[in-house]
């Protein structure tokens, strides 16, 4: 298929995940094999479209990176070009500016004829402008969360579940061993999917997510259910997220802004704690945090994040703008860039899994 | 929901896969806890049904399972109730009998009120008469090949294309340290899905599917221009059921009929070693074999499992027969037994995924 | 080999670990295999001696469980029989009396000639007046922490090391995507093994362990060095026993008496806060706490601990009593049982791991 | 330490093994970072060193190899300076140089004041002359197979010896779902230690080993035994140069001269269809081949191979020329290059694994 497109640009917004680099490598093989199109590289995100900072991406540079966690172009979860931090005002008071024209400048030098941005919705909504000012522009969804709207499944989610999966497993064997409870926090601030797909492929006992606010005295009555049989122990997966029920959030221990080691001990390490005080049983905490988030991909998310990275190069050579490539069932489709702003793909209270999870006999503490 | 069963039995056909155990344990789980219905095991398939070799599936006997391979139960691939195997006659012919009649008395001596199955196309088949005989099924699809009409994808085979993956990931970089070619053969006597998914995940430079023969000359060719550059080297992913163009397939490695050393070299040793003849260049075959399908399965796999056996048993509580639980998109539907019956999913040609690795210049030996 | 032995106890005591069901099966296969000589389980380390608490260990109950994390028998760590909490008082204050002579009962009901003790310097310690009394006994030594005296290595700290490793990797693409310090603590509050072995297999840029006191200046110093580097990021690993020069330890959040969410911030947590807090790099600390001590051994602590097994068994039947078997080197050996009591192996600060860290420009904050 | 060496070479011959990268950037790292020492890698072992094919490896060449399998210089098995191919006379037989003087030259050329080579027993032979001819030399003993006398063990056998058991494992449920006979085979063509660890470590129910001639009889005699009781299996570990008693050593499968089909059936398949066919159980045989070789080091194989590469610089900067570092133990040694040439370290029929494995019950096939 002739296209007008001769040179592209790719950048990768938000927290890593695994399989970014699997995107890259589709982008840019299918670019330089099947349309003579060149991939310029743009590195830590909108940051360095703002300030320029770019390498070409040659089927050398994404040779081997399939299997890579992270991205190589690096990220940057705190750059958006409409509130650009540039420096502070004499009163320390930090100075914002729109910085979507040092965008376009960039594309301009770079001869950038389009934009392929993988990212979450914070990058999706700071790539529209670009869209309005006439840049061509594909977006390929990235979250670990999985609760991006409009796309089933997100690459990743499938390998921080199944590693999130793996440690609940070993923290299983010293749980029966010493007939402890183990409470285990996996990341998800909002949305429980984690904690509820790695809680559910565990076998644990009791899942705590966001979307179910728990009552702290039915999980202290169930783990003691459990415990009196004699060799009872339990396992919680728990949600970075989840809150008791009338209760606040508490202070996420991921908070880029926290730096105080009081505030570090989050709802696992607070859920723990009660057990332990209420019920008398030997209870331990462990936070998985960022562990889950890194690492390659698994055999699922590298063909995922393959397919995302090819129907994005192949929309953007059709003449598409404006898109987000999204998965719907077993197909690829597309939907609005900006279909995903703002909004939250939550677990719903009569989702399939949880059904299945309540038929096993885990509880959500409601 | 009231239910006038109270019994059920549930057996394992077929080749073992990883996710069976966690399908018994959703069943079971599901059946003791909402619905206090016992649950009886059916030993090796439907060769225990025959013979009445049972044993009750309690609570406990399903504690502890969800992350096993392979089935509790076990199987047996061999065992069909309308020409059960019962001796050989004087001239040492093998006699075979219906042996409908004695599913029927087990399930009478057993008080079963209903059967799940847990196999592919011929367990499916096996179960039908006893559905015209007026006994309740349900079936769960289970094959490593993922190659089931009706379903579009079965527990065990995210696993097994993560196993296969892993190895090709390790013949990597054995294959770059010697500028070598690599062949690698895994199961898929008919469909490519396997060889497909694993081949494009790992970044194999050729995947040769049954779906689509190969011109020898053109791998050669493929592999000799790989190796021109300096430190190239090639992997080839190899289904056992690919075969060259015009030519037949040869006798597959794992044919449980074949106790001849002499044919135990597959496609995948041929295709090695007419490239190490052909072009001269150093060439190495592997058989995973049956690594591939054993071992317990991922996170993905046990939730996908799980749905199934959950779904199953709700079937059978809501009044269902005679159908078996597929996949469609990213929910749990049912379609007739026999749906898949005599049949099978095999790779289209212009499958996204073949486009996907085309585009990144992964040869097909077409 | 004759022997007067004909019924033997086994009790796991301490902190679970990988491989001690290696060990029990050891232990019981060679007992029934080549002696005749039956084999009896104590649940729950000296609590189930003291409580009477046993079952048969057959060639059945430990068939298949080589692979399996944890111990099948139980463990308790907080059990002295010298010391063993029966009650409170009237005040509230808890009443300990002396054991022993219930640990003797129990070994006449249950007809034991002799003992197997697999725990660490603790377990020893609560044997050691058994074999006064006039009991056999064996110690197998086990301690994640790979700190006990007198052998070179005990089971399960290759596995631990592993683990800590793989998560450790995990953590580089989120930090070399962000170009952040991620701080990752690991077990060890006396004894910096398992941070040192970890850290320099994963290649960590600085370890901190008790042994070696550090400046935060100069970590802060050295993270800063890193980061100017365009793209730079830094690994740490460090031992919960880890502490400041001149500064006191802080209280370990794995402290089992510890139920105060504000204390679960260990050292990880308050290192990873003043990195944060003093350069300004976005720091992120995961603490592994009890995933690294969970899961099946690998294939190294599968023989070792198989080896211990043997050995241990063998020593009984040959006679010996009041010994601990021991690795010098490739060999096995053995020393007094109470050879490591009330010692603890400390990394000594000119071992050679330590050079070669150094060597490759790691860390020590020193 | 002052040193009259400013620039050095290094080369890895042999097959691969994980670990070598390991040993590369701990030399590179260590020479540059302590001694301010030039580091030139040699391309693909003595033909590299023969062809004055090299390059820098610099700080950043070595950073974030330590995980990767295989090794970045690339390697060659077959080529000996002092028997060079330089290519085939009128009758098309081979003409071979002695290329020692042009290794001369490249040392010359590229200003090498010593030379580090990572090799197995070929490899330290073929640097044995260029001792003689005055040039500094240390080799680092590298071997999948564990056979080179002279160390307790060599980086990367750990690795593979868990990759082995991680696939037999994984057999182990297919075995026991369908009542089967699996047959592994691994390499090992002198010496059994891969398939005697492996084995052990798996629990494999047999073990072939080149030292300890089997009786097939023997074997189906106790895998029918296994089988008569219910859901009996059996897994058999083979190493590639196993061979019946007074039968031949039958023609490995990784010969690499071979490029005939039919000879492709190693030991492995012929003691599977032997099985089969005189027990009528049904069995499979698996040859992992090289994935087992492949990937990346686990942990315990990163930290010795990086101490062996620090300990070959320092012996190289202490003034040493012609030893090979060792492992004594827990210590590191070094002996004569030359100790381990034209000897191979065999499995004793004595040793204590091998009393181990017998006492729970492991069949030798003897």
């Amino acid at each position: 298929m002739p296209t007008r497109i001769k040179r592209i640009g790719v950048l990768t917004g938000g927290g890593d995940c695994p399989g970014i680099n699997a995107v890259l490598r589709a982008v840019t093989k299918t670019a330089i094999h099947q349309h003579e199109i060149e991939v310029v590289g743009i590195e830590d995100g909108f940051q360095g479209l703002i300030e320029n900072r770019t390498r070409p991406l040659t089927w050398a540079d994404v040779s081997g990176i399939l299997t890579l966690g992270g991205t190589i172009l690096g990220t940057n979860n705190r750059s958006n070009p409409l509130k650009y931090h540039v420096g502070d005002d004499e009163n320390g008071e930090p100075i914002f500016i729109n910085a979507i024209d040092k965008c376009l400048e960039t594309i301009e030098t770079q001869k950038l004829d389009a934009l392929i941005v993988i990212g979450g919705d914070g990058t999706m909504s700071c790539a529209a402008p670009l869209v309005e000012k006439g840049v061509d522009v594909i977006g390929v969804p990235k979250t670990i969360d999985n609760d991006l709207v409009g796309t089933d499944l997100t690459f990743g989610f499938t390998t921080a579940a199944n590693t999130a999966t793996l440690s609940l497993d070993r923290l299983h064997s010293t749980a029966a061993s010493h007939h402890r409870v183990m409470v285990c926090e996996v990341m998800g601030r909002n949305a429980g999917w984690l904690a509820l797909h790695a809680g559910i492929a565990s076998g644990a006992d009791a899942i705590l997510i966001p979307e179910i606010p728990f009552d702290i005295d039915k999980i202290c009555e169930f783990a003691e259910s459990r415990t009196t049989a004699r060799r009872g122990f339990s396992i919680i997966a728990c949600a970075e997220g989840a809150r008791p029920k009338g209760g606040e959030q508490v202070v996420a221990r991921h908070d880029p802004t926290s730096a105080d080691p009081v505030r570090l001990g989050g709802i696992g390490a607070q859920v723990g704690s009660q057990i332990m005080e209420r019920t008398g049983i030997e209870t331990r905490t462990t936070v998985l945090g960022h562990v889950v988030r890194g690492g390659g991909p698994i055999a699922a998310d590298r063909v995922l994040a393959s397919r995302f990275g090819f129907r994005a190069l192949k929309m953007l050579v059709g003449g598409a703008t404006g898109r987000m490539v999204v998965l719907d069932g077993v197909r690829l489709s597309d939907v609005d860039l900006l279909h995903a702003a703002n909004k939250q793909r939550l677990v719903p209270l009569d989702h399939p899994l949880i059904n299945v999870a309540r038929a096993v006999r885990t509880s959500f503490g409601d």
